[in-house]
């Protein structure tokens, strides 16, 4: 203690005394891809106090009426603020707040900002956070989350029409509006991702089915060592393939199947919690969409992801130290 | 030419090409010290195009209603987001854009942020740009105005009662409330100014003279050669005098005589305009407060200012090229 007294009263002035790094993890995709679902996932598994999170969707340049008038949707770079993104991004990176923009998307209207200091973690989720190259050397970890696109039509419906007061028409006709510029804009961040999360039902299955999950593990990032996982035992809960990617690169695929029996999944996850180290029990809604809701996919693309950013932090550690 | 164009296409990154620093001017004072009007004379000197004005008011951490609940004034560096005010003044003067926030002074409450991509000059008024070291280091000349205070009485009674719909007992009941934290915040910064501009009375003038002023001139930055301006001739408009200022450190004070005959007064602002070399005629507005209403020692504290705005401009650009 004396010591960091000390080294304190050294310093010219307390902006001198860098701050620790906190670990910015990137959760892009497009609207209704399962963001905000991932996010609050990581979020009870870490403990609200320790984490952050940040919408870049926030950096709207319009509002909902001037864009009446634009050729573009909220999904063209032109309709956000890019370069203060990257610059927010850099500054809470390196440990320093932010005031950052506030857009109501029920009101589609700006309201007041808000300041945002940093956590041990940020999460960063929105539209186009990796868009570019100064933005995407912002992130520790980065994820897109990538599912078929007709049961990403079936959240978005579910979602804008439960809340936010679309009709299914409406939700329809702005999916088709918004489709060249998601293709165009939204889309290549996937190349960019370490992660790359597709949610979607099996070959043949029902339509109430529980969705399987394929995580793409990309060789851009150290990932865990799941042979304590990977066993003739959790074979009907996941498994590992080497496959080609879409751009025909080679990626690990982690296959994890929704239709596996819930005790079998359950231990899978209690493996792979526990060696993560975390100072708490294994949150009992985590995979929880709704309540009564769990999907066994979402729970353990969670702790894949959580694993990462437990690992960035412990590497973000070490460089602090040494 | 060329050589610029390889420049560019050598650097990895638009961002990694350094913009040219703008000159930063601060404006500091009190509430109704005349910071508004010298910001407006400056800019219309200069031409709206090529100044950037920056209110840092705006940078209030409190709307008015939760103000009611709180122990201190908008006076108050604790009532304002300091550190985020001092970040966006280190883009500024580095020639990055700003997401700025809006505080409207008419509902007390916060409105849309506003995109700031610095020019050529960029114009820091408000309560509190001079209040830390880092933001003082962001500015290239700082003025700070110092009327007396039975003016800016007057002055703020006259704006609030016109402009914010207040009655004269309550602006008096605000300026009684605010005394002490102007005592303690607002006015140390005077300390820190390079040019300190006091409107004042003569001694013993009547109510509807027209006001002196003294414009004290530290040895901070270099100040203008005034020795043609200075002859036996304009003494009847102005005189310099070398005084200790209230803390006993040496100042040169120009003395600026209200009561001047206007066609003096004239000779003189054109003499120093045309030794500014500002490519454009003198404006026939400078000077004046409201329409028909001209005050000569405005006039001239707004030309003292300006030569400061464009010789720090002329520095900077030699290091750039050097």
């Amino acid at each position: 203690m004396p010591d960091k007294l000390i080294t304190m009263s050294r310093a010219e002035s307390p902006a001198q005394v860098s701050p620790r790094r906190p670990v910015m993890l990137a959760i892009a995709g497009d609207s209704a891809a399962g963001k905000t679902t991932l996010t609050a996932g990581l979020v009870e598994a870490l403990g609200p106090e320790r984490v952050t999170g940040v919408c870049v969707d926030d950096y709207h340049r319009y509002d909902r009426e001037e864009r009446r008038s634009l050729p573009f949707t909220p999904l063209h770079p032109d309709c956000n603020y890019i370069e203060i993104m990257e610059q927010h991004l850099r500054q809470l990176a390196t440990g320093q707040p932010i005031l950052k923009p506030v857009y109501d998307h029920a009101t589609g209207t700006f309201g007041r900002p808000q300041l945002i200091e940093p956590t041990e973690f940020i999460i960063v989720e929105g539209l186009l956070p990796l868009h570019t190259k100064l933005a995407r050397a912002c992130f520790d970890v980065s994820v897109y989350l990538d599912p078929a696109e007709a049961t990403r039509r079936e959240w978005k419906i579910r979602r804008d029409c439960r809340k936010r007061g679309y009709t299914p028409e409406q939700v329809l006709a702005e999916l088709d509006r918004r489709a060249r510029e998601s293709a165009e804009f939204i889309r290549p961040q996937r190349a960019h991702a370490d992660i790359v999360v597709q949610f979607a039902p099996l070959d043949g299955a029902a339509e109430d089915d529980p969705l399987s999950a394929i995580v793409l593990l990309r060789p851009t990032i150290p990932h865990p060592d799941l042979s304590a996982v990977l066993t003739d035992d959790t074979r009907r809960a996941l498994h590992l393939k080497l496959m080609r990617d879409e751009d025909g690169k080679p990626v690990d695929a982690l296959h994890i199947h929704g239709h596996a029996p819930r005790e079998l999944s359950g231990d899978v996850e209690r493996l792979i919690w526990d060696s993560l180290g975390v100072d708490r029990e294994l949150p009992e809604t985590l995979g929880m969409i709704e309540p009564g809701v769990r999907t066994e996919p979402l729970a353990l693309s969670v702790l894949i992801v959580l694993y990462h950013m437990l690992a960035a932090r412990t590497a973000n550690s070490r460089r602090a130290d040494g």
